[in-house]
């Protein structure tokens, strides 16, 4: 068992190692930015996904559409700039929606966020597995198996603790920023060089018969999911080198050059070449086909290309198991989620936390199929919903801190805010039909949290140290001893009853379908205990649980009439291996689970170990 | 916990409840003639689908072969009405094979058919989703997810314990066989009739190239998965009314009729109509499509026969959850299987072993993506290896029993066994890269089998009574209390630890992170326990586990060297709900885990019940 968990995560670690890594701006972009990079593998398919509805032609609506989104990319850069010199220790949509806002906006932002994160590893995962199929075609069936092995394995990596090892995150990120600006590169040298001939099926400012105000909202909408990301800078400012605050602002800075750039790139070129979603070729993986050619060269540029588009897309599924676990840490530690989140496992991972995580992204998977386009609209509704409570908590946070000379500080997130929002209310008027089960859940999430911060403070409340209850003697001690088949174990439990007990009873329970057993068990026992009597209780039912449950608890009681303790003594063995345990039956585990509901009992077990 | 275990799978059951049904040959038929009869839904499309590799024109050739396997069926149905009468009490592979061959054999055969009947499961429930998706196409891309679906439902619904329901299993399987009947009926009526033309894509007889003898012996052998199920019957006299062997005869051969005629009529009908295997629609859909033709009337026939279909083929792998459970219980009692599948749930069924199979074929149809014509290979190896070696047990048993004369009533067991043989040896040569992992994961079962074995006779060796263990008299009584916050828990738990203790440890384990809570904690200790010493341990870990253990087993060695017992007592609040134990941390629990490993310790917990 333990060897198994070493050599699947490693072995245990002391709680200070590892504390003192800190990131220089190359380290932290590709810590950090690979969410918002690799989106770029489907924001912009997700828009000519929308268009091609009415026809290949409205596809150049794609070019105005994605001029908005860079506005809005532009706002949000912005608008997070301040969120990092505010909270330089690490912002987070949770802590600034709850300091600005309260606890319920903070509680919407933490659940939106949770599921968020969820959604985050499900889509990358997804949509690496299509990257994946896109270049093995062979493989495009096993496209959800492919998506929840990619979860798993991050699942596994992150029980291992990777924080460590951002070096070895470095090489995907870096890569697939140099393939894309390849990919980029040699695509206008080409058009430049005439090779490249211009395909658009229609030329910007064409208009296209049944596109509606409704279809450009639906498109941008959903198109802004190639903006989820871009906030992860903003929560990690404690991990930069000194200066923190200026570091992480101009690798935010630098970040958003890169998004705008990569995604203004996509677009245009799949404008240009006039591509159209496919089932089972992703855009940039038919853009990267068409731009590096049909030769020996551009097939191997394209397997690269691919590789690199898979590889980021898993390392930023690998952020939601950074972020996921800190948050769950953070709601725990204010009491909003169970206590099993700040625990750390041996490897200091929040083991609870990471296989959460796994458990939710691969129920999304499985319940969508593995389909990117499907989860997209959900994605985007859990991350503008903490979006827009995030930058209104800055405007608040401004007006606190500045008073009446807030408004200037405030532009950025107002912006921020009012595009976030409107985005927010387009999802929620024309795409209602996908998103729904967000808002199930978020209500739903927002109750448990506020029922588990209640049990938490009543628990608290209950366990108070009174005065009243103060030091009591007992006059003596009952031990009641279960006995089974009559072995070697029951004579050390019996030596220890003695000692410790003033009045012993042996139990034996049972069933009434072996008459000549149980006989044989009084004979064994009488012969080997011949100063104690073995009390038998008989039952129907073929569990012994509830008879020796019943029996237990009337004993307890005359003890405790007599002011006596009552103790359980369960004789039991131990296998010399640990994992023989699952070769011998829990009656014990389960008498112990079902007497804990009772009062005034101790629950007591006698080991007896094999030696082989 | 309880109130959602009693809505999903009902209240606790008495032990006497459920025994006394005794069934009628008709309710036999039902609950056991599913597997084999449901097989026609998949069957026939396999000796297509092998043959149509070639060419439509080679589909004729389904006619031959089905004519061999009717000859492997009635050799079949012979050969088990022997094993009905030479084991009344229920025969089945494992024990026939075990009794006659020895154990390996019989090992074997256990491993295979418990391999075999999460396969089972797993074909029925891909080919139920098969069924209904054929009839609804736009869930085509869930065929998985339906699949896995009802797998889990059946477990569900088999938690609850479903021997009670015969009759409610009648319905599904009379409703497929007289669809069925109305199928091939109005088929034949409209031959008659004239309107409905011959399409074969070429006559009986006709020489098409590319047939060669491998293809038709593949073709055979996996159209032999037609024949799975059909020892069910064999197995289950002793559920049969008086008189107990005739009446299973007679059932068993009421089943092969159906079976034959069914199996002949798709056959045919697959052939009159030029029928080749479609990805999204399955041969006998089409077959219900073209049959029962395009008016409405015929459109809500079409409807309620993939329904039926889809029902047998739910029951069918329902056989899977009763067969699964009573084999692994049999193997749990001769100690080849954990003994935990011997167990009851509270339902009285074999929760273990439902659960397990579950889990396995959930993984199957993970693994081969729910794929039928991917199962089917492996399904047939699984079955035809137990099959062979019943047969020949059989004839061991005959020349045991009858010495010389065994040969006259052998005859059907020989060529059953020679059939049987001959379809394995098939599978084996022609189809290895399909079966291999059956080769695989055979053996390791069997290493497993004999391992689990040796274990249960190692430990009950070593815990039979000896003499020489005789009673030992200790001089006291050492107690260690664990103290984390000082709460009212920790006052009752140090009332009782003075009250069985002679010598009282109070131990705290400090992480060195908060020294400021160390000093509360003291300072309440002391105040709260002013004559007993607070012992504090510090440790630069995380865990408080190693530390803790470590200091306990110092002092146990004390303890022991001064013929003192050493008992752990652990300070546990018991929340007044017991699903509010996720909420509180599990220290206590992986203590104790810890400390089961170390001998001399008994381990035993205070509990404090909270009120609210």
């Amino acid at each position: 068992m333990k060897k198994v968990k070493e050599l699947l995560i490693g072995k245990s670690l002391k709680s200070t190692v590892g504390d003192s890594h800190l990131l220089t701006k190359l380290q932290a972009l590709a810590m950090l930015s690979s969410d918002a990079l690799s989106s770029i593998a489907y924001g912009p398919e997700q828009i000519l996904l929308v268009l091609v509805a009415v026809g290949a032609s409205a596809s150049w609506y794609s070019v105005p559409i994605a001029l908005i989104i860079l506005v809005l990319l532009f706002a949000l850069i912005g608008s997070y700039t301040q969120v990092i010199h505010a909270y330089p220790s690490g912002g987070g949509a949770y802590l600034v929606s709850t300091e600005n806002l309260g606890t319920i906006p903070g509680l919407i932002s933490g659940g939106s966020l949770l599921v968020d994160y969820m959604l985050t590893v499900a889509v990358s995962t997804a949509s690496g597995a299509d990257a994946i199929t896109s270049a093995l075609p062979e493989l495009h069936q096993y496209n959800l198996q492919i998506a929840v092995g990619l979860a798993l394995l991050l699942m596994l990596m992150n029980l291992r603790g990777l924080r460590e090892s951002a070096a070895f995150l470095m090489i995907p990120v870096y890569t697939f920023i140099l393939a894309t600006v390849a990919l980029l590169g040699v695509g206008i040298f080409r058009i430049f060089a005439g090779s490249l001939p211009y395909q658009a099926p229609a030329h910007i400012g064409t208009t296209v018969g049944g596109v509606s105000l409704i279809l450009l909202l639906k498109a941008f909408s959903t198109g802004s999911s190639s903006l989820t990301g871009v906030e992860a800078i903003s929560n990690a400012v404690p991990f930069f080198k000194q200066p923190k605050e200026k570091n992480a602002a101009k690798t935010l800075v630098m970040m958003g050059i890169i998004l705008a750039v990569f995604f203004s790139g996509v677009i245009f070129f799949a404008y240009w070449l006039g591509l159209t979603p496919r089932a089972d070729v992703t855009i940039i993986a038919q853009m990267a086909q068409k731009i590096f050619g049909d030769s020996v060269f551009g097939h191997a540029f394209f397997f690269i290309f691919q590789i690199a588009t898979a590889l980021i897309l898993a390392v930023a599924a690998n952020t939601g198991y950074s972020a996921f676990p800190m948050l769950a840490f953070n709601m725990a530690k204010k009491k909003y989620m169970p206590h099993l989140f700040t625990a750390r496992g041996t490897r200091l991972s929040y083991s609870n936390g990471i296989i959460s995580l796994a458990i939710g992204a691969v129920i999304l998977l499985f319940i969508f199929d593995g389909q990117t386009d499907r989860l997209i609209p959900l994605y985007a509704i859990g991350v503008f919903t903490p979006f827009t409570l995030a930058q209104v908590g800055m405007v608040v946070h401004w007006r606190k801190k500045l008073g009446n000379k807030f408004l200037l500080h405030s532009i950025p997130n107002i912006i921020g805010a009012l595009i976030s929002f409107v985005v927010v209310m387009i999802l929620l008027i024309f795409r209602v039909s996908e998103i729904w089960p967000f808002f199930v859940v978020l209500p739903l999430l927002i109750f448990c949290f506020i029922r588990i911060h209640n049990h938490y403070m009543n628990v608290a409340e209950q366990l108070r140290l009174r005065k009243e209850t103060a030091e009591h003697k007992f006059d003596g001690n009952t031990v009641i001893v279960l006995v089974g088949n009559v072995t070697n174990v029951d004579i050390g439990a019996i030596n220890y009853a003695r000692s410790v007990g003033d009045y012993l009873i042996a139990l034996h329970v049972s069933t009434k379908e072996d008459t000549e057993k149980e006989a044989e068990i009084e004979r064994d026992f009488n012969e080997t205990f011949p100063d104690i009597k073995l009390t038998v209780v008989h039952t129907s039912y073929r569990s012994i649980i509830t008879p020796a449950v019943r029996f237990i608890n009337l004993a307890a009681k005359q003890a405790k009439a007599h002011n006596y303790t009552t103790t359980v003594l369960i004789p039991t063995f131990i296998p010399s291996k640990p994992w023989q345990n699952i070769f011998h039956n829990q009656t014990g585990l389960r008498l112990r689970y079902y007497l804990n509901s009772h009062e005034d009992i101790i629950l007591a077990s006698y080991n007896y170990h094999l030696k082989k």
